[in-house]
């Protein structure tokens, strides 16, 4: 078998065989493959793309090309959830102390913030003392004793999607569905997990910004999670604004503790009830959704989540005094406060504009290599659909630094559009797609 | 500028300017640009393809990342002659003498057989003492003296072009036709010449298997060569069976001293006849290919092309015994001959499996590092459209070593059609093509 038969092969619209997939998985992983041979593979498949079984093979040969966790001691259901990512996204962080709090296992790994988008480990590391770097010993510990852990990729799950996904970053082979897919998929299903909830973006602050791609996406990624043999529900959820009302690491903290708390932005919990109601079912807690919104309703008022949610900053090294008086958290220096130039109602939001404004300000990073501030971001007092008066207030910037505010705060000024017409709403919830 | 942007903007099928070609072409040749971005860059343009301008500019690029010949001290107009290869043809080795003879300067540079078909410079070399790398001093001298000289490229001209192609060849990225059609320009175009005939091949035999490709071929060539300022005409030619009789090194220069002494086969004199009369053409020797074919023929009946082969090859260290005494050239051991096994016409050649069994043999090479024997190879002894009887002779094979004749014999045994119905005649020159 040579590679350059299979890159041949792909180029002219060919199937792969799933010995072709290992061999050039294997290859490449291993160092025997060139990088120049496989990103001519990579673009490749970009133009001529992988049916579901082809894409199924490569998520499997990525999965054993590293560790895969055995969670098969921890008795009940592990289940996992995964946002293809948006601005002001903090679900995780309410979501798997919620699920754990109801007796499902939720062995959550998770990413750091690239680009506009922001990252569970990086918003979870604002809560003084909180470890992301458990060891796989204190990971399952942790979820024996409390049923949630929420933790950081080892090096050691896929590394065939590191090695590749290093290489499609700086080859503009990123934007193809069954390679995204398939990276996801691969690092999820090495958790050890039995079911995965996914939660797909799409709209201008997503990556997706099309609803038909993220909707291709989800069905790829279900098709691969029946061929692999695990439960996966993929829900499409709107992005054209950012999902709760805080931007950045420790402001999207304080946030959350107010949903845990039984408070919150509407949005913010609706989604987290209908991704969390999904999670319960292939969990085997509730036989239907409406069963598991009403379940955890009761566990984001009775404050069973909100305990939880302490627990786990406890076991995680966390201080939980910084929970209970969140003034403890990193707190920026200066505000300074965004006030509408016109009456009227917000009809859009340039979400992707907003994202890279907090980006600015230092909540995010342009390259992994980059520090960022935990204490910097945007609140959005105004949504979609909200009415404004003029000289009324739309958002507050948190930052620390002079020399970034003025583009940042244009940059957030210019993504308000106000008209005269009240825009007609949007759902949050627009498609629930199953295998 | 940044070659990531550039990737991305040739993936989405956008233009790519002067600019950002040089910059990739310059990037890459110094090694600021690594290889795993160059091939993703160059499967884009497999797939999204180039414009005129783009190709020119690719082509410009190529040509100025190393020496360009300056010929302008040696009277007249300088012109040359590009074959896209196939089997059996040895047209360069009659045609660049003959021109010469007339009184155009023919400054040649050539390659070398790579798969299957042969090289002009292996050929040549079969010549006892014949030199191909003689110095640019060298090179110039001879062309004075004796309007032609025919050696290998030098390593200064277009390293671009040798570093892109050795990556395309191993990145499945060679049958795109502004790659192809930059590569072969950017050679041709930095030996100094006024104008160049194109012979573009097409058939079994020929790396364009359909007339459309090699016209494109064509047409983007001669394209290039008019916005350079350069004369171009491209010949699409006939490549369905091989061009004259022998395939193999010593033996085709055995079949040019035929030619040059006003003998050897129909097709092998047509088409060089028809080549030269548009090098005279483009050489202002004479106004129409007519008169330019008259004045060939007869400088190959009078001798005056011949003597002028062998004054090359005096120039170049050869051995002219060899050509006065072609027994002298190198000579296989041993000759087997394919008999046929039915009565009928010859219908169809696979012209390509014909150029692999003398590959076989040893008469060219899979890898550009292997070596080849000089004296091996195939005479065709019946072509298409040829009647033939049960037992009568189609072809010999010349070879050195048992181990290889099997294969190869099979090989050519079942490059023969033989049918009832006398074929089709084909056209040998089938379009002209100008910018």
């Amino acid at each position: 078998m040579r590679i350059y038969d299979i890159i041949l092969k792909k180029r002219n619209s060919n199937k792969l065989t799933k010995e072709e997939i290992v061999f050039f998985v294997n290859g490449y992983t291993k160092g025997g493959i060139p990088d120049y041979q496989v990103s001519a593979l990579l673009m490749a498949i970009y133009f001529q793309g992988m049916d579901d079984e082809e894409t199924a093979f490569l998520t499997e040969a990525m999965i054993k090309s590293g560790e895969v966790y055995d969670l098969s001691l921890i008795p009940g259901k592990k289940i996992d959830k995964h946002s293809t990512g948006g601005v002001g996204d903090k679900v995780s962080i309410i979501l798997a102390p919620l699920i754990a709090s109801v007796g499902v296992v939720v062995p959550m790994m998770s990413g750091r913030g690239l680009g506009h988008t922001g990252g569970t480990l990086d918003k979870l590391e604002s809560i003084p003392g909180f470890r992301t770097n458990l060891t796989k010993e204190e990971f399952i510990s942790n979820l024996k004793k409390i049923n949630v852990a929420m933790i950081g990729q080892s090096e050691n799950i896929a590394p065939a999607d590191k090695k590749l996904y290093a290489l499609r970053d700086v080859t503009g082979t990123i934007e193809s569905i069954p390679l995204i897919a398939s990276s996801i998929m691969s690092k999820k299903l090495a958790e050890g997990i039995d079911g995965l909830v996914l939660d797909v973006k799409t709209g201008n602050g997503a990556f997706m910004k099309k609803e038909k791609d993220a909707v291709r996406l989800a069905k790829v990624m279900a098709a691969i999670g029946k061929k692999m043999g695990k439960d996966v529900v993929a829900l499409i959820t709107d992005m054209n604004q950012p999902l709760g009302n805080a931007i950045g690491n420790s402001l999207e903290i304080k946030e959350c503790i107010e949903v845990l708390k039984g408070r919150g932005p509407q949005d913010l919990i609706d989604i987290t009830l209908e991704l969390g109601a999904y999670m319960l079912k292939l969990g085997r807690k509730v036989n239907n959704v409406s069963k598991g919104r009403d379940i955890l309703k009761r566990h984001l008022s009775d404050g069973s989540a909100y305990e939880r949610f302490k627990d786990m900053i406890r076991l995680h090294g966390g201080d939980v005094s910084a929970i209970n008086n969140p003034s403890l958290l990193p707190s920026a220096r200066y505000t300074k406060e965004l006030l509408s130039d016109k009456n009227g109602y917000i009809s859009k939001m340039d979400t992707e504009a907003i994202g890279i404004a907090s980006c600015i300000l230092g909540a995010g990073r342009e390259r992994i290599e980059d520090r960022i501030d935990l204490a910097v971001g945007i609140v959005v007092e105004k949504k979609v659909g909200d009415k404004i008066r003029r000289s009324e207030r739309l958002a507050t910037l948190y930052y620390n630094s002079e020399d970034k505010i003025t583009e940042a705060y244009k940059r957030l000024h210019d993504a308000y559009q106000i008209s005269r017409q009240r825009p007609k709403k949007r759902r949050l919830i627009k498609r629930i797609i199953m295998a």
